[in-house]
C-alpha cells in the first residue's frame, strides 16, 4: 500500500478560476472593491483599538479607467501590504486573510463591519485581465512592494516607490473583457454591487456649482456671479444607508428618500414600510416596503435586493422571503445566508427557514400596528395590499393565524369589517333556518349591480371579494369556522340566498304553474339554461338568471391553479333561469294565446335578464338592440 | 526583484470544491454517470478500431443504495484503471483525461459520443461524501487497484482482487447529504440529469411477466399459467432518444411517443415538430415541439431542456432559444454551447448568435413548409400558434422577413389570408379616396358584433386580430407597407371607415341639425361622448358609439409595454356618439315637444348604443333592464 498527497495542478488552475470561480464575469468587480473595503475597515479597527498609530482620516476608494492603456485601477487607502504580506495572502491561493484576521481579533473585530474572504475573491481578476499589478504600501514602516502575474503561475515581485498608504490594484483587461473599459459599464456594476458599501468610492470627477463669498450680500444683477464651477470627487455611493441605522433615528421622509434612491425610477411612493432588525439567533436588518400593485404584476421588476455587509448579492430572494411577500420591494442585508448553494439546500437550511419565519411574523405584527394605531388609513390602502395579503393566509399558516386581527373584508358601500366584526354585523339578518351564517359576496360590483341592489333592500350587507384567488380563500375560511357559508349574490334567487322560515305563496295554481313550465321549456335553451318556478315578491325582477355557488366556485379553483376538482376548469356553464310566478309578466305570458307573441315574449325576457348577467353577446345582442331601436323609434 | 511559483495550498482546496465547483449539490451524480458512460464509450472505441482486443459485450451502468452502510456504488463495465493511470488522473485534481484521451485519437473519436472532462467531475464526489473509494480494473492486463481518500489531500492506494472490467465508485454519504440515500431522490437525480444517456444505466430490478411455454398452443384454462414473473434489471434510461436519429428513421408516431417520454404528465399532443440537425459550423441536433397554448401562459411549466451529447444541463435556455420561442416544448443537444458563463457573455457569444439564429430559421422555414404541404390543415392550427408567430415577427427581423410567406390573417367569416393575399382581396372595395388600403378588423368578434355585421353588409372583409400584441404589430405593418392602413370596425361609423367619394344628403335641414344637436348635448354627458351627427342611410342604426383608432391604438400599445406614448395608458376612454340625421329616430327626436319625452327618448337610445359596445354596466344597466321589464310586463 502506498499513500500520498493528491497534488493540485497549478498550471490548469487559473482557467478553473475562470471557468468555475463564479459564473458571472462582472463579480471581480465586487470582489476587488470588498477587497478594498475590507483593507479600509481593517485599519480604522486596528486605529480604534490602538494597534496602528496612524491618522486614519477620511478614506475613499477610487476606481479609475485607463482607456487607452486598457487599464483599470483600483486605489483604496487601507492598511496596505508588506512584501511579506503579499508572499503570504496573495501567493498562497485559497488563503484567507480575512478567516485568519478575525481570528486574532475576534471580540474586537466584532461589528467593525468586516467583509469578504481576502484571497480567492482577488483571483476573480483573472477572469477579466490578462496581467494584473499589485502595489501595495504598509501601514507599517516598510517599504512597498510591487506584484506582477500574468495569469500563469508565474509571478514577479520587487521594491516600489510608493510612499503613501494603501493598495493600487491594476488590470490589464484582456481582449474578451473590453466591455470593463467602458465607462457606463464600470458605472453600471459599481451602482448595481456597490452602491451601498460602507466607504465612499470615488469614480471620476464631476462639475458642482459653490458659492464664491460666502456671507456678503450681493446686488441683484451680480446673483449669477456669486457661484464658481469646481471639480468635485464623484462619490458613487452611500456609505450609510438608512436600513444601517436605527428605526428611531429615521423619519418617513427618510424612509421614502431611501425608497428613491434604491429604485429611482420608481415614481410611486410605497404605502409603508417594515424596518428589520435583528441579532439574535441570526443577523438580520432591512427595511421592507409595501408598494403600490400595478394592474399588471408581470412587470414588477424592481424586486427585494439581498445584500451581505452592504455589499449587493442578488434579487433573487426566492426560499428566504417567503413567497407572498416576493411583491414586495426594499433590502434584506444578511451574513447569515448561505450562498452559492441549491435551492432545495436553502429550503432545509434551519437558519434561512428562521429568517423566512422571522420576516413573516414582523410583516403581521406591522400590520397589526398600522390597523390598530390608524384603521382609516389602514382601510384606505386595503385595496392595494389585499391580494398580498390573501396570498399570504394561504400559503403561510403562520400569517394565517395573524390574519384574523387585520384582514380586512369590505362591503360594496365601503364599509370595513374584520372577520369577527362582519360575523357580529350579520349575525341577525344573515343567519339560515339551518343556523348557518350565511355571508353574501360579489366579485364585481359593476357586473353584478342587479343582485347586489336587491340584497342590499333585503338590509342585506354584500361584501367586495374580487381577487382572483378569492374561490380558494372562502374555502378555507368555510373549513376553519363553523357555521360560516359564502354564497355570491347571483348565485340564487334572493329567498334561497339565505332561507329563512317564511315562504312565499304562489299566485300561479299548481296545473297554472305545470302550465307556464311547459311553455317555457320549449322557447328556452335547455342546454345551458335549467327552468326554475318560484313563487317571489310581485316587484321582484320577473326573470333572473342565477348560478349555483358549488359548482362556480369548483371550476374556478380549478382555473386558478390547485384545488377544485380536476378538469372541472373545462365544463360548460350552467345557469338557472328563475321565473317568478307572482309577478305580472309571467301571469301575461301564460295568458297570450298567440304562440308566436308568448314567444317573442319569453325570448325578450330572456334577454333582458342575460343582459342583467352579462350574458347577452355577439349576434343574439345585435338582434336585441336593433329590435328595440324599433320600438323607440 | 524575486520570481516565483503560486503555491495553491492543498489543504484549502476540498472545502472549495465543496463551495464553488457547482453551486448545486445534486450535480455529483450526473458527473459521476458521465464518467461511467465516458469511461464505457472510450472502450468501445478502442475495441472498434483494434486496440482493446476484447469482447465489448452489452455494458450498462449500475447504481446501487446501501441505506444501512451510508453508501452510494456506481459501477461501470468501462474501460477501468491501472494503478499507474489513477495516479495519473485522479491524484492530480484539473488534469483532464479526456482531453488527454481526445488528443491522442483525434479523427477516430470524432462522433463516438466522448463525453466531459475526467478528472475534475470525479471532485464532486466530496460534495456529497465523507470518503470515497474507486475499485478499478483496467481492460489492459494488470492488477486491480483500490484508491481511498477521505476528503483531506492524503489518499491510499494498494491492490484490489477484483476481476472483471471496468470501476467501482463508493461514496461514503456525509451527514449533511444523507437525502442521496433515498430511493426516490437518487431516481429523480438520474430520471432528471440521466434520462437519455448513451449507455443503458441500471437502477433495481423490476418484475416482468414472461410468457412460459413459448410457440406452444395453449388451453384457455391455462391461459393464467403461461406467464413467469422474473425479476429483470431496471434500466432508467432510454440510451437512443429520437433526436439522436436521422429524421428520415421516424415516424409522426415516434415523434408523438419522444413528447410523451419527455412530458410524461402532459395530455394535449403536439401540433407540429421541428427536427434540428446541424454539424457545421456548430454542432446541434434537437426536436422542438409546438404545443398547444393553454390559456395562462404563464402554467406553462415544462420547458425546453438543454443536453450536452445526451447529459442534461439544464431547462434554461434564455439567449440560447430566440425569446418568442420560448414556449415551444422539446430538447435541444450542442456541445458548442458555453455553459456557466454570464447572459450578456452569452449573448456576445458568436457561436450562440449563430445557433440562435439557425434555430429562428429552421422555425421559419418548417412554417413555410407546413403552410405549402397541406394549408388546410396549417390554418386550423394557426390559432394555437399565432401568438408565438407575431410576438416572433415582433421580436426578431429575421422571422419577420419570412413571415409574409406563412403569416396568416383570418377573416371573421374563417377564411384565411396572407398579407399579400389578402391585399389582393380587398383592393377593389376597401381603396379609399385617398388610395389608401383600409383593413378592416376585429378585436372581438362577439363584442363588436353588430360594427362587424355592418361591414359586411358593405361587402367589407372584416379580419379577426385578438391577440394582445396587436396594436404594435399592425403598427409595424403600416410602417412596411406603403399605403395599407388597420382600423378597427368600431372606429367610426361604416361610411368613415373607408372614405369614398360619393356622399350621402342629410334628410334635415342646417337649421335642424343645429337644432338637434343643440338637445342631444345637453342630454349626452359631454365628458366621455362627443356628439356627431352624420347623414347615412336611413336603415343604419341612428345611435352608434364609436372610438377613434389612434387614441385606443396609442392606449393600447402603452398598456401592453412600449411603444405608445408616455402615461397613454391612464388616459380616460374618450367616444364619439354618432346619430344618424337620416334616421326616423333623429326626426321623431326632434318632433317631440315635451322636453321630457325628448329625453327619456335620447337616453333609451344611448343605452342601446352603449349596450352594443358592452358600455352599459352596473346601475344604468339595472335601471335599463328594470325599465324594459316594464314595457313587456
Amino acid at each position: 500500500m502506498t499513500t500520498g498527497k493528491i497534488n493540485v495542478s497549478v498550471e490548469n488552475i487559473f482557467p478553473l478560476i475562470k471557468k468555475f470561480l463564479y459564473s458571472d464575469h462582472e463579480i471581480f468587480l465586487r470582489e476587488l472593491v470588498s477587497n478594498a473595503t475590507d483593507a479600509t475597515l481593517k485599519l480604522k479597527h486596528l486605529t480604534s483599538i490602538g494597534e496602528a498609530k496612524i491618522d486614519y482620516g477620511n478614506p475613499i476608494i477610487e476606481v479609475k479607467i485607463d482607456k487607452e492603456g486598457k487599464k483599470l485601477h483600483l486605489i483604496d487607502q487601507g492598511l496596505g501590504m508588506t512584501a511579506e504580506e503579499v508572499e503570504k495572502y496573495i501567493n498562497q491561493v485559497a488563503f484567507s486573510g480575512a478567516e485568519e484576521f478575525l481570528e486574532k481579533y475576534k471580540d474586537s473585530a466584532k461589528d467593525s463591519g468586516i467583509i469578504g474572504h481576502f484571497g480567492l475573491g482577488f483571483y476573480s481578476a483573472f477572469m477579466v485581465a490578462e496581467k494584473v499589478e499589485i502595489i501595495t504600501k504598509s501601514f507599517k514602516d516598510e517599504p512597498a512592494a510591487h506584484w506582477t502575474c500574468d495569469g500563469s503561475p508565474e509571478f514577479t515581485l520587487e521594491p516600489h516607490d510608493k510612499t503613501d498608504r494603501g493598495t493600487e490594484i491594476i488590470l490589464h483587461i484582456a481582449e474578451d473583457s473590453l466591455e470593463f473599459l467602458e465607462e457606463y459599464r464600470i458605472r453600471e456594476l459599481l451602482t448595481k454591487y456597490n452602491k451601498f458599501m460602507p466607504v465612499p468610492i470615488k469614480f471620476g470627477t464631476r462639475k458642482e456649482k459653490i458659492e464664491q463669498k460666502k456671507g456678503e450680500s450681493v446686488a441683484e444683477e451680480d446673483k449669477d456671479n456669486i457661484f464658481t464651477e469646481v471639480e468635485v470627487d464623484n462619490i458613487i455611493n452611500n456609505p450609510n444607508p438608512a436600513w444601517t441605522k436605527q428605526p428611531v433615528d429615521l423619519t418617513d421622509e427618510d424612509y421614502k428618500n431611501f425608497y428613491r434612491e434604491l429604485y429611482p425610477m420608481q415614481f410611486e411612493e410605497p404605502l409603508f414600510n417594515i424596518h428589520l432588525n435583528v441579532d439574535y439567533p441570526f443577523n438580520l436588518t432591512g427595511i421592507l416596503y409595501f408598494p403600490k400593485m400595478s394592474a399588471d404584476l408581470q412587470l414588477q421588476k424592481d424586486k427585494i435586493q439581498l445584500y451581505q455587509n452592504q455589499v449587493y448579492v442578488t434579487d433573487n430572494v426566492e426560499g428566504i422571503v417567503p413567497e407572498f411577500l416576493g411583491m414586495l420591494k426594499g433590502v434584506i442585508d444578511s451574513p447569515d445566508i448561505p450562498l452559492n448553494v441549491s435551492r432545495s439546500y436553502l429550503q432545509a437550511d434551519g437558519n434561512v427557514k428562521k429568517i423566512s419565519n422571522y420576516i413573516t411574523r414582523k410583516v403581521a405584527d406591522k400590520l397589526k400596528s398600522l390597523f390598530n394605531e390608524n384603521r382609516e388609513d389602514f382601510e384606505q390602502k386595503w385595496n392595494d395590499i389585499k391580494i398580498v395579503l390573501e396570498y399570504g393566509m394561504l400559503s403561510e399558516p403562520k400569517f394565517y393565524e395573524k390574519a384574523g386581527d387585520f384582514v380586512l373584508y369590505p362591503t360594496v358601500d365601503n364599509k370595513y369589517y374584520t372577520l369577527a366584526e362582519l360575523k357580529e354585523a350579520i349575525a341577525t339578518n344573515q343567519t339560515d333556518k339551518n343556523g348557518k351564517l350565511v355571508v353574501l359576496y360579489t366579485s364585481n360590483k359593476e357586473g353584478q349591480h342587479s343582485y347586489i341592489e336587491i340584497a342590499k333592500e333585503k338590509g342585506y350587507e354584500v361584501v367586495l371579494l374580487d381577487s382572483p384567488i378569492v374561490s380558494h380563500l372562502i374555502q378555507k375560511l368555510e373549513s376553519d369556522n363553523e357555521n360560516l357559508t359564502f354564497v355570491r349574490v347571483d348565485s340564487d334567487h334572493i329567498d334561497k340566498l339565505i332561507q329563512k322560515e317564511d315562504t312565499q305563496i304562489s299566485k300561479l295554481s299548481e296545473e297554472e304553474s305545470t302550465q307556464l313550465k311547459t311553455v317555457l321549456e320549449e322557447i328556452v335553451p335547455k342546454a345551458n339554461y335549467s327552468v326554475q318556478l318560484e313563487p317571489m315578491e310581485s316587484g321582484a325582477a320577473p326573470f333572473i338568471i342565477t348560478q349555483p355557488e358549488f359548482m362556480r366556485r369548483m371550476k374556478e379553483m380549478s382555473q386558478t391553479g390547485g384545488g377544485g376538482m380536476f378538469g372541472m376548469g373545462n365544463f360548460p356553464e350552467m345557469y338557472n333561469l328563475v321565473v317568478n310566478t307572482n309577478s305580472n309578466l309571467a301571469t301575461t305570458i301564460l295568458n297570450t294565446p298567440d304562440k308566436s307573441a308568448q314567444e317573442s315574449l319569453v325570448k325578450q325576457a330572456l334577454d333582458l335578464a342575460k343582459i342583467s348577467q352579462g350574458l347577452l353577446k355577439g349576434e343574439e345582442l345585435t338582434a336585441f338592440v336593433k329590435r328595440s331601436f324599433e320600438l323607440i323609434k
